[in-house]
């Protein structure tokens, strides 16, 4: 596997390790084991699950290189292997909630296992394997952020609707939406510089833009709420095609997440619990297809990923990731990275659409403006909203 | 509720729920949380979900009815009410795998509470309250097999294929097939005395038969290891048209929980992990369409549940159930238990087939001659076997 | 094939032969080239399918014992073959409808092929042979009441709701609804005599009944009303467990073919289109549940099977089938037909309930009463009714 | 309906009206009224809704805006009324192939009914109505593709695999593939001129492209065996991830339509009937997802859209439609048909791919460079097949 990144020295690189893999054990910290197993949906995995993969992932791309590693069990790479074909036959993808055994308390023993290994891959680590590293943080960052993302989606499967964590609700202000105008042109897109970036997010390049207008925050509640009120899931005037089947046999009424009372009240499912819909707050759980029915419903459409990648420093993002008019196509000249992370991005380049920014289940310094988030137009348990753009 | 069974002491009645409550805990002693979270199919259940249900039903049938109840959680009747219409809605089955919480800690809680409850309605129970309370430790009883079949289901979806408990194999000695004649003529049928039955199994009546002959005891894995080896799930002359279907939708070739080694040498998944096969003991975990093609193939019959309850005293049964060649319809003058529990076993009378006897996993003492076990004709997850009959 | 029937004098045969073929040619006669061609779902086949598969049971059944017999298309064995394994490889059920070549002309020109083989065959035929085609000519029967039924669902699934022919719709007077008590005791079943008789009706034997009441005649239509009038389909108490799952599954509210209008007048379809429910008819098109859920609304029970037959001759019978409680399940020394026949009844006898006594659309002659018909519980495309009964 | 095209002078556009007309009915004339009937699977169309589909279009779109225009049948709208939101319910896609109703006969009869509206209406045609006349000829023309392709799918769902006409096999010779050299730059792309084109098609914009080559000619059947020959379809590395999860379910190992005797004979059906794979002809009804994998087992990449477009003068195309990598998204400033016509093409635009080039079923003048054909990924019905790129 080769990702040219730059040479880190080993002790940061190591204080880096340290961080990301605490944090993924402060994420399962408020989780029981059986918590930790369960998997309600073939797009979601156990949170277990999750922080075994991790681990799997830096043991199969870095320490198996050692001829002193000792494999943890042998048994963990059928069990804890992804998609990557490369590495052999896995346990099916919808399967992984019935796995029990190893209980929570052999994953964690794994994890510490690969902590004590990966300490002295990287205290010896040459530039290569420190970007190997790096790419193994990053993928665990990943990670990090399905951890809330299916933990949401399991908890809401309960019906007692428990809450993940205490979350303060402070009715926030509103902002009042400005429009950003930038002149297009030919304009530079994807990832610059020497620090770390995804294959996907090169070869950095030069599109050509229409002069174009963004939105300078994504959409509210409460105006996501006036959609709803006009009848936007049932005016198929508003919708694709494939969205408005979708609306037709899921009964969609709402974003993912949004309850009402027995006596009509607006409620929302968060990390926190059953609360309040903040009117101000970004409306989020929507999927593509809604995304770009309330975008025509306004009148407006969805930037492409490049407008919004050029307009980016001056928008507020961050809150939830957006929907962009962008299929998940490759960059010219993309080239996968190499051996077992060639299967990281390219593979899935079909189907899906792009969506740019960062969320609040993000970690902190993840993403970048010229990340590619991507899923299917359908997806709703991301945290995932709108931002409008139009033409000038 | 009415179920019409002889008056108990309350002292007898506290030591045999005393007993039952303790054995469906010591069932689940060697699992762990998660283990008993799990929900491997649709057909079976978590058996955290088993420990919940069972104090359910002592809840809503019994304790319901006293005035000073303290309900242990309003929320429970809602998660743990199994299909009784009658007690409201209830959380869908295919989703009891959901339920992280309530953990494992407060279902045990659960059954404490239920426990110290009934001790005192035990207590002062009159007649009909001490019938009602045998029907709740037969039902209990029944969710304990349950527990056996389902974690063994479990484990077998998990691929380190765990064990649940050890199990000494000590090979067996081959037992020579025997035919008991019984003459036929008319002989009644159904639970006759004072002990208690289940509502299926009443009222006794008398049925004509014709003279029959049937085997001393059931089909051994060797026996059935023949039909294998003679092309038996690849000749469609021995199936029904829907076992046949079946065998090609499911790539049947072999009973549930039969395994290949790479070396071709054949293995059985047990409660005790993989093991040998032991071609002396009774074939177990095939389906009625199995059943019923292994007769055919060898040139035999199954009995109906009235030539097998009318012969059984004459058998060898008890360590798998047996399918029967009877569909599951009501005895003529049949009537449902009144209450709760009129939804227990009428309302299933469609699309099943009787099995009689008991299997290894019954609770010792809970089956009789006349009792109907059923289950559709495709299940294999449950320990069902195979008797032969023949016409004189 | 051994059929066991009395010996025909070869012109009774032809003339029979020519009668039932020609009556087969006559149903399909109002229909279309397309018409004939389209299969509504995988329970129905073509109109077309059914004239060709009837010729091909001669052809297969018959005149392929004759070396000077020429096969009419060799590839009609694969296309028209229902479900006889032992008969080899077939097209697969639901995709019948793909099978526009051989067009209707064609298969008119098999039928004329093999009807002047047939009379060349029954001309010196010898007593097996004739038996054999007695029972080519009981299939074709069965045939012809599907094809009523299967046009008649095909053409509703067409949104112009077209008839297939004109129906004179008097409107009849209502029959008052009588009980006819039976003694009970030990009665017989199954075929007597030395007429043609499927093997399922074999072998005669004797069954033990207790005294019960039976209505006179079918439940109609305008009874039924009440049922659903008094929420019979909003009621889970009155259905089999498999049957309220299957009324939320699909929607269930009437019969097949019950409709109603913008205004809310109710309507019925018919053979002869839509048209007004007569509520002095016998409600037809119910499935098993329904007739059973009906009956237990009524505070009454389905009659088994062997009721029904003791009590035939006192019952005005032969406009619905009848659901009976009794599961088809094979009678005491059952024995399949041989040859090609032993897949006719036999293979199916798991999972499917019995009807007794013969419908509108049943050909004159071919029911009585000793006839077993049988339909998954489901099933409500063909014309099925419900008779009550009663305990003493 | 604003439609931007040229005026046409009334005679012309009427002779055109004739041509277009009379080609979908020649398309039909060798089949039967059951081949036009028959629909082999929800992607697909019977023949005589293709047939009656177009004419309600002009119907819906034109005549109904005329106040002496009688409409053929009221019930029309609900049959033949494809996707269009606006113009009200209609009939379930999966389900076109039941309505046996109205017949051929009266489908042809409804053709000449609009036929003849139409000659009147464009007789006196303004501008916008010629131009709208226009587009409903060119979706007539889609539609004759879609004749073919569907037929040639139902001919191929039936054992016999008729021929539908007959085709002279003439063996070809190899073509060298030549790489044609594209310096990129700023190039412009979409429709220009006064001609009709599509809402997609437009606006003409530049886009920036790197230099790249493109292969002279599209991939051929033998080019094709070769990569089959080398374990193309066993082999994951060569596979997008959802094209790879499509070969296993589905079993794919060669194109759709290739078939292989007892002998192992390749052979391919086509609209001819049974054949033999030419090795220099283009291969053919291949997915995206086959058309990507063949390209990385070459190791060179699928181009553009916009790469095609812009070397399209120096391209062998028009054989078959040839897979991009572009997913279908919208131009920048993409505006709709208004109308009828706004769901034409804007709503489709997610989750497909885009095609270009034209086919051997395509009319003749039909396409054209700036032309977006598309569909899903999986799709391999159509005359699909491969032309290759690579990055300088």
């Amino acid at each position: 596997m080769t990702v040219a990144v730059p040479a880190h020295a080993p002790s940061s690189l190591i204080a880096r390790y340290r961080a990301v893999r605490a944090a993924s054990m402060a994420l399962a910290a408020p989780l029981t084991a059986e918590d930790c197993a369960v998997q309600s949906m073939p797009d979601t995995s156990p949170v277990k699950w999750h922080l075994a993969h991790t681990s799997w992932f830096f043991e199969t791309a870095m320490l198996a290189q050692r001829k002193d590693y000792r494999v943890f069990d042998p048994a963990f790479a059928y069990l804890f292997n992804s998609y990557y074909e490369s590495a052999g036959p896995r346990h099916p993808r919808p399967r992984r909630g019935l796995i029990t055994r190893p209980g929570l308390d052999a994953v964690l023993a794994y994890r510490a296992h690969v902590d004590a290994a990966m300490e002295d891959f990287l205290a010896q680590a040459d530039a290569a394997q420190g970007a190997q590293a790096l790419l193994g943080l990053q993928h665990e960052e990943q990670h990090q952020e399905l951890i809330l993302t299916d933990i949401k989606h399991a908890f809401f499967c309960n019906p007692l609707l428990p809450a993940y964590r205490t979350e303060a609700q402070t009715p926030r202000t509103a902002v009042p939406l400005a429009w950003r105008a930038h002149p297009g042109g030919i304009v530079p897109v994807g990832h610059a510089g020497k620090d770390f970036a995804f294959d996907n997010e090169s070869p950095r390049h030069q599109v050509l833009l229409r002069p174009f207008r963004i939105a300078s925050r994504a959409v509210s509640n409460g105006e996501y709420a006036d959609f709803i009120a006009d009848g936007g899931y049932r005016r198929a005037e508003f919708w694709l095609s494939d969205g408005w089947a979708r609306v037709q046999e899921e009964g969609w009424d709402s974003p993912l997440y949004w309850l009402r009372d027995d006596d009509g009240t607006s409620r929302v499912f968060t990390l926190g619990g059953l609360g309040i819909p903040d009117p101000h707050a970004p409306v989020s759980h929507v999927s593509f297809f809604e995304a770009a029915a309330y975008a025509a419903w306004a009148g407006k459409r969805l930037p492409t990923e490049f407008e919004w990648e050029a307009a980016s420093a001056d928008l507020a993002h961050g809150e939830v990731w957006e929907w962009t008019r962008s299929a998940y196509d490759p960059y010219p000249g993309y080239k996968p990275f190499a051996g077992l992370a060639s299967e990281y991005n390219g593979k899935f380049m079909v189907g899906q659409m792009v969506l740019r920014g960062g969320s609040a289940a993000t970690p902190p310094g993840h993403a970048r403006p010229s990340y590619r988030n991507f899923f299917p137009p359908a997806a709703r348990w991301q945290f995932s909203g709108i931002r409008l753009a139009e033409d000038v």
